[in-house]
């Protein structure tokens, strides 16, 4: 089977970018990941605190869905979490190849094109932009929340909702994702955490324009479980209304929503978390294609299929 | 010009391997470095503590000096050592490599053909032996001293002489380095520090008994400058006598020392470390063919000249 030629670009951050890319890694070849620069958790957080340099996690992850190398030791190695050594212990290797890559070749864009080239990365990975900025959240009850890592975990759980988030200091485009964002025949958001991983995104200066400019079709991907903390509560339509708080009305064009419901047993790993299965309510969604698919893995954790979330993107454009 | 099939092996350790191996691999394509492995001092000293791992140091030099990767900026990579983090300053990166490839492979001689493969590294590299074991000096006034650093940086410099270096525990040769000296058509002694690089591997058990049954012509190279608390005041036939004293008799076919003496300014960067021009006085090499060429780079510190280092292999083998 021949890939697509069609230009595709992800925007998120976390896992969910992984998941993404390596379900169209199959069925397109022209595919760029643009990535949150709002991480400062874990061992990221320490290279950009000591390191000043961007926060390489995501990057990492997406470059690794990517990859392209017949050396599976290489993804292995560049997953790898240190476990032990008083320096070393939580750092993962691709992080600090990533870090040693800025210093040697002396920007971080260089830095993420020459990992890509060891690890043969079939498409292209970009920073959302090329500044350094962390992720602000005002609660409902007023309380200001500082870092990504702050509010990714749910420290402030159970105590109000997030009224809404921004970035200090306000932060630009980078140049490479503006254009690719313009040249590309669909644009596919999430899935990912809600406000830690797809909105950070969403936030950059310039990013709205692009995409509202962009000729290809917006499709958004709602999370399949709630998230304490962050989206407790959500049904579908309320991450769509969220989207679309940051993103402008009617730029979306299609919101897909998972709608099988898994068997209860795989629902037990989330009781603890207070993780509940997002409410397929596609009557509620205002202003954009509601698309309802069975899009959950067969077994295991209730995550996406890259498969059937790739078969669903071929569909829609 | 077509390179020769021969079969050569080097031995040694530090910067010594570096220079011959980069020399050679432009005469040669046949080429195995067997490395120290009683590096104990910096990153790879660390690493070795806290990940119980052999130290990944020489290892690092040999895979570099031997790497055929178009990509300049991957062997800069794997050289760079990190300046600032508060846990990571001072590690080379291709140690913190070497490292997790130990732990993603499952062994140490796995993450060495490993990291071989991702720098396309042209021949093996090999650690003289796979456990792990420590230089002891005693000092001719009868002081013990552990470790190769404590040995290496003259600590106990201007106090007494060297009287003989043994490894504590006794180790034996890896059986894949025993097969390449056992087939070797040459086999290249240095040149490298005297007592922390290149009789650390003649102290392995087997080693001696290897060269011995091979064909392979031994050719030794002696150093260019003597090392205060190593190797102060030795003449040429100083080194080869050292050598013969841990190697055996009229097993070494060739002593090879320069003749060629830099003009004085160059010797200048020497002077506050003590280390002084070795002389060739080859008249009292006892039992082995001397042989007396100018080696020494044109410009800069007092080293050997990678080009010539290999030229003369090629004209004596």
């Amino acid at each position: 089977m021949s890939k697509s030629n069609k230009k595709i670009v992800v925007i998120g951050g976390g896992t969910g970018v992984f998941t993404v890319l390596s379900g169209l890694r199959k069925y397109f070849n022209n595919l760029t990941a643009i990535v949150t620069m709002a991480d400062d958790g874990g061992s990221a957080g320490i290279l950009r605190e000591e390191f000043g340099i961007l926060p390489p996690g995501d990057i990492r992850r997406a470059l690794i869905a990517l990859s392209d190398s017949d050396n599976k030791i290489l993804s292995q190695l560049f997953s790898y979490r240190f476990e032990e050594g008083s320096g070393l212990s939580g750092h993962s290797f691709g992080n600090l190849m990533i870090t040693a890559l800025e210093r040697v070749t002396g920007s971080f864009e260089k830095a993420i094109r020459e990992a890509g080239k060891i690890l043969s990365v079939q498409g292209r990975v970009l920073p959302v932009t090329l500044k350094k900025t962390t992720l602000v959240a005002e609660l409902e009850d007023g309380t200001i929340v500082e870092g990504e890592t702050n509010i990714d975990l749910p420290k402030h759980g159970g105590r109000a909702r997030i009224k809404k988030v921004r970035l200090k200091p306000e932060v630009s485009l980078n140049p490479e994702a503006r254009e690719v964002i313009l040249e590309a025949d669909a644009i596919i958001i999430g899935p990912g955490d809600l406000y830690t991983s797809l909105v950070p995104n969403l936030l950059v200066k310039g990013v709205k324009e692009a995409l509202r400019k962009s000729r290809g079709k917006k499709i958004y991907f709602v999370n399949l479980m709630t998230k304490q903390g962050e989206t407790a509560g959500f049904r579908a339509s309320d991450f769509v209304r969220t989207i679309e708080q940051y993103l402008g009305k009617r730029i979306l064009d299609y919101a897909v929503a998972n709608k099988t419901r898994p068997v209860a047993m795989r629902f037990r790993p989330y009781a603890q978390e207070q993780s509940d299965f997002v409410e397929p309510d596609l009557e509620n969604f205002r202003g954009v294609t509601p698309v309802a698919a069975g899009l959950i893995r067969k077994q295991g954790f209730v995550r996406h299929d890259p498969e059937k979330l790739a078969k669903l993107v071929q569909m829609l454009i």
